[in-house]
């Protein structure tokens, strides 16, 4: 199904007398604080973030997964979905395809049907993180870092595969999220598979298109449970800096031990020009996959407040960061979940852009940690909404999203067409 | 299968020379310090530990499960894998059964086999965690604690359900693990959840026969990442409080936030008469159900001094609690794992009874923290396995279990016997 | 000294024009979601969070402290600094006294001080967590928990006295934290420290006039780094559940394990009709002591949502908490960095008196996650800062409270009057 | 005071009897398993762990110190001090300075006195996270990464007159430790701070001797409680690579956020030969600074595990890393605390020299961690006591040490010597 616009249209009149009305006084502010709305509105609507391919249908826990329904059953049911989402809030206009879930049939037809919804094909991420059926060898103790050659064989081919259908759709570069690593303590050597495993990575990146990027992943634990090879951001930011100027550490949020300053991570990232991704979504005990912003929105907020100042540093030799979801919808439905996320990361990168850097960089030097707080908050208290909602209106997207979204009844033809029991590949 | 008692005795007669120097050694040690030898390998054999049904297969994560092979395919096979196991250790004598994995067609000659296999029947476990394919209400928000009075009921049923399978079998005790809660602020009413829990429970606690006890568990988080109904110690308390004197706190080790004290909450529980069961595992970072003993053997020993030091109390109406191993086997053969668990759970049993608790209370009235920890570290630190394994060779087992596992080739008789693609139930 | 309200008024003059034009577009907004927002503001106004006399010294860890100057050097200035809070803020209207550090000297002419101030005396504090000069015996192993039943005595002798000292002013409650615990495995008996604390508890119980009430602090670790006494809700709860109907649980926020969820005990204590106070300060590893809403706005709205939800329940049999910030000050201007913790609070609360109850409980029973997050972030991300100001405007006091202290000079006139080595007692 | 070798050894001679037969019986089982006793003998004897200069007295927490008596009170008293531990245990053979604390006097006198004692000089320690009485400028807001100028030249110059101190004595290495950081979101800039360090470290690197090494410890936060410049190894890592190849990573266990894998940490820097030092000490909640061993010995093993895999790693290019106790000692007398910490380190030691790398290799070539499980646990599992006090016999220390410090009543004779009011120097 597609989302008829005059529909949206007619449920944004509908909206827009209290829209415009909010927008008008928060412009006002915002002027009265020299900021320039129209620019803002243009940073708000160039920022767009991907949607991973397997996130339209409902994730689950080791303990059970409630599926609903009317789950995408092919690629081309996915890029529709994001579709759907992109016309409602113009601000997710890329896929981000997981290999082998969703090898493209015929990538003339799928690219013409991303083209259609106003998708690109951000970066293509690779599994081998489980078994597929047709598989020859397991990843159950190791892919990249297996102590057999012909597994890490196997996942590096598999990788230059994943590059391969990439190239085909457009993608400019390659997310490697290894699961890799042990339960028990003594079970793996920690030096050979690190060396296994940046050997390995040298291979895939080797392999890549010369204007492709490599994006290494790091995670504390799960589904490994003692030691995962790649921990933290340090040891990604070592292979990195081994793999080559191409090679950058990704950042997913969810990836961190307890009370890590994330924020730190990403500035210090930014600062080497070594950031390369970012994976938003939410969490309060471990990778816990929640809707963006949900939790710690104060926190999201701080660390645009380093993306954002790392963005507009001029000396700066970092490129801009591929953005992505990284969630699991285990209760909500997966696209209200995603219009929350997105509408989340959009609030927190206006905040972000509201920040007087002048005087936040004032009080620095001054060592007016009072002040300092005073000028973040400013920024993070100010409500936004109205700006982000007009920033999708201009954009011929939804004031309202979720509310169009329910209006339209989406979900309920979605069950209607693809029925209640349709499970979405990878889930 | 089941395991040729005379191939264990051959393979003990090898080991024996071996064992009878370490063991004679020990024995003095331990005499010297005024321990009674006998005494000891009596506890030890006394000391059963349940096995639930569900851990003879392979367990997973939500990224995925790598099958092993020769995975009980029936309550009967479950049966007889645990009776293998407990003819290898002669210290797991009981199976926890969870239902509806785990009915009982034939009860008669489910308890026969269990009798043949020297095994009791412990506390029967429930499960509203999981939708069942012909189920009517979904537990995807909730079993007892649901909005839906229907919900409610039909998991209220389903205790009662397995309350009569546990009665037939010989069960004395009802442990209920409640996923119920929420991931997202808002999404529930905290203290409506918990009276409806409360009334929910009181419903079952009434449909116990007289001599049942109720156990209910808590935990922190996962599958739910934001709230949890019974979410620590001090709630299931206060539930078991509300609910009668034969309803008492079931503590899992993997259930606690990071750095929580367990051996206070144990100890603590224990004073109140209110602890009444434990199930073991061990973890780094969340509910890893890891082989016990596998990452902090010195935290399961602490616990266990406080277990033995409330179990000797004279004074305490506690009764004696339900022992159960609760973890996964993700990248081990179970049974190994299992073997390796109760290894690991006896050698800290038996260091705690090594602990000379007159020193001890004497150090702690001096307020002598430097003995104390010399008085526990010399426990801990006495190499005690010789004196496991005689626990073991007297009552007619291995002296050692793994080696004689091996060496058998369990694993390899249970694939050609049920295939490599058996999945036990309930996985 | 004393803050000038003339000087206050001229400020606000300043300010006045801007305000204005804020506070009718919010109400505006507020009124057109059927809120009232004079009641909005009563109830602002009737929000009063107790100073503790200490925090208006600089604070330090145990690498050292970095004293700012002017600090107050009798229980008179810190009346004097309090009352200046309250002076710009109308929402600091009570002081909490440290018993040995506030012995008030003539104790009429401290109370006159005080209601000269517009202050009341809140819950009166005793500390057995440290040795004063002429103490005969050493709270080093423990106070109301020792060993020793003479250190014992002591120990409940000087919260009896703190009580005599609270009801010569006016105080009606009594808060005891202890820091009693041991650092090491086996250092202390677990159930009979216990024992030993209820019993000490019991005695100070008896001791308190027939209308006071006593708060059971609690804390997981620090000072003591293995096990604390009181270590969590559940424990103080038994705690006070055993002392009788005017013992409570109080929560200080920053006295958890990572990730507890905080909201969910306060809502547990409230149902129980236990939760006694609350001490306001934020955190992000430890009990870090920092300025409220610094680090986690968000989640102290979820808290608020859940007090303001407990206050406004009719059926409730919890007394109205006592409100107090625990901070400590080690690198902030004390004074400034009280005033962003009651305008946190005040914004927080706010929030939650925002929040649309009925339409949340729908949302709930309709087990809508989604909406339900709706519901919250907007009360959240509504911009209730000019609601705050008009609050302290109406009320006489500064509508931007900072500014005006800053503006004052206040910090350089005390260094003039108290000299810059000036040390608060207690630190 | 001194320790008189005849009190020992005829202490000694009363241990005797017992120790040789249970080093007889251990020496037999070693032996059994192919390994060459004396060798391991040699190796215990051959580690030697420094002891920082002012562990010798009582510290305390921000809540408060209950000194014990007879702290030194001199440099030439604390080399005394640890001149008897080693004498006791002849495992702690040198002595880390802490300037400003131990500024030497007489350079040649404190040679001397440390040579009388068997005490080389370890690295030494620089301390600008505390303001001194004479101190021009503050390091309130941070040193090495102030904003300001002045206060970094103020650092940097502090460190190089404690490089001069060293040269003197005879180190060879400089520690920095830095508390730079911020404990409000907003109130450093984290990349400027970080760069400012790094120009800090290069003059100080610059500065040193060309055969010195410069160790860059790392801490994720205490004293600061939001941000710390170098907040873990990666950051610190960084630094390390960018200064030169005689900076190098220094692990102190207790700074870890909570669940970090730190052997893993330590395996990676070494495999980069880029491992310093490492402090010991123990812990459960943060930076607890509690004896080593006394909570997490399984965890120090494996450390172990991946120290003594690095140093016997042929290829390794690390050097042999600075070892130094780093805890604080609060509630046990600081000697024994030490005695404790020691004997903890070497048994840690001597069952990391005990495992089989061979068959552990195999193992995990194999994927088998059920066997590398039971190879690590029997090393460790093994009761190592007596080989320790064998090691401790042949180099003329004690058996039993605490046992005979207790016995010659130590403390008893500082405390008459020092008073029981004395106050080390630093604390």
């Amino acid at each position: 199904m597609q989302l008829d616009k005059n529909q949206i249209k007619s449920l944004n009149d509908q909206a827009l007398p209290d829209h415009r009305e909010s927008f008008e006084y928060l412009s006002q502010r915002l002027i009265h604080q020299n900021l320039e709305v129209e620019k803002l509105i243009q940073k708000i609507q160039d920022f767009q973030v991907a949607i991973p391919s397997w996130a339209l249908g409902t994730g689950g826990t080791r303990f059970g997964r409630f599926p609903g329904g009317g789950e995408p059953r092919s690629l081309e049911e996915k890029i529709t979905d994001v579709g759907m989402l992109h016309a409602l809030n113009a601000g997710s206009g890329a896929i981000s395809l997981h290999i082998p879930w969703d090898i493209p049939g015929n990538v003339e037809k799928i690219k013409a049907l991303a083209t259609a919804n106003g998708l690109l094909f951000d970066a293509v991420n690779s599994n081998t993180f489980q078994d597929q059926p047709e598989q020859e060898l397991s990843y159950k103790f190791g892919s990249l870092c297996h102590t057999d050659a012909g597994v890490r064989k196997q996942a590096v081919n598999h990788n230059l595969e994943v590059i391969r259908y990439g190239e085909m759709l457009g993608s400019k570069s390659l997310t490697v999220w290894l699961a890799d690593g042990s339960s028990f303590p003594g079970q793996m050597n920690f030096r050979k598979a690190l060396q296994r495993t940046l050997d390995s990575l040298k291979e895939i990146y080797a392999g890549m298109p010369e204007d492709w990027k490599l994006f290494v992943e790091y995670k504390p634990f799960e589904p490994n449970f003692y030691h995962t090879v790649i921990q933290d951001w340090g040891t990604s930011h070592l292979l990195a800096s081994q793999l080559g100027e191409r090679a950058f550490t990704l950042v997913d949020l969810g990836h961190h031990l307890p009370n890590t300053n994330i924020e730190q991570i990403v500035a210090t990232l930014m600062m080497q020009g070594k950031l390369g991704g970012f994976h938003f979504n939410d969490s309060k005990f471990g990778d816990d996959d929640l809707t963006v912003g949900a939790m710690k929105p104060y926190q999201l907020f701080l660390i645009f407040n380093e993306l954002v100042a790392g963005m507009e540093d001029k000396q700066s030799t970092n490129p801009s960061p591929a953005w992505m979801i990284d969630a699991s919808h285990n209760l909500k439905d997966p696209m209200e979940d995603l219009l929350q996320s997105i509408e989340a990361i959009q609030l927190a990168y206006a905040q972000a852009l509201l920040v007087d850097r002048d005087a936040l960089e004032s009080a620095r030097e001054d060592n007016d940690p009072v002040f300092a707080q005073e000028i973040l908050q400013a920024a993070f208290r100010t409500d936004l909404r109205p700006l982000i909602a007009e920033a999708r209106f201009q954009a011929g997207a939804a004031i309202q999203p979720i509310s169009v979204y329910r209006k339209l009844e989406v979900r309920k033809q979605l069950v209607l067409e693809r029925g209640s029991k349709s499970q979405a590949t990878g889930l």
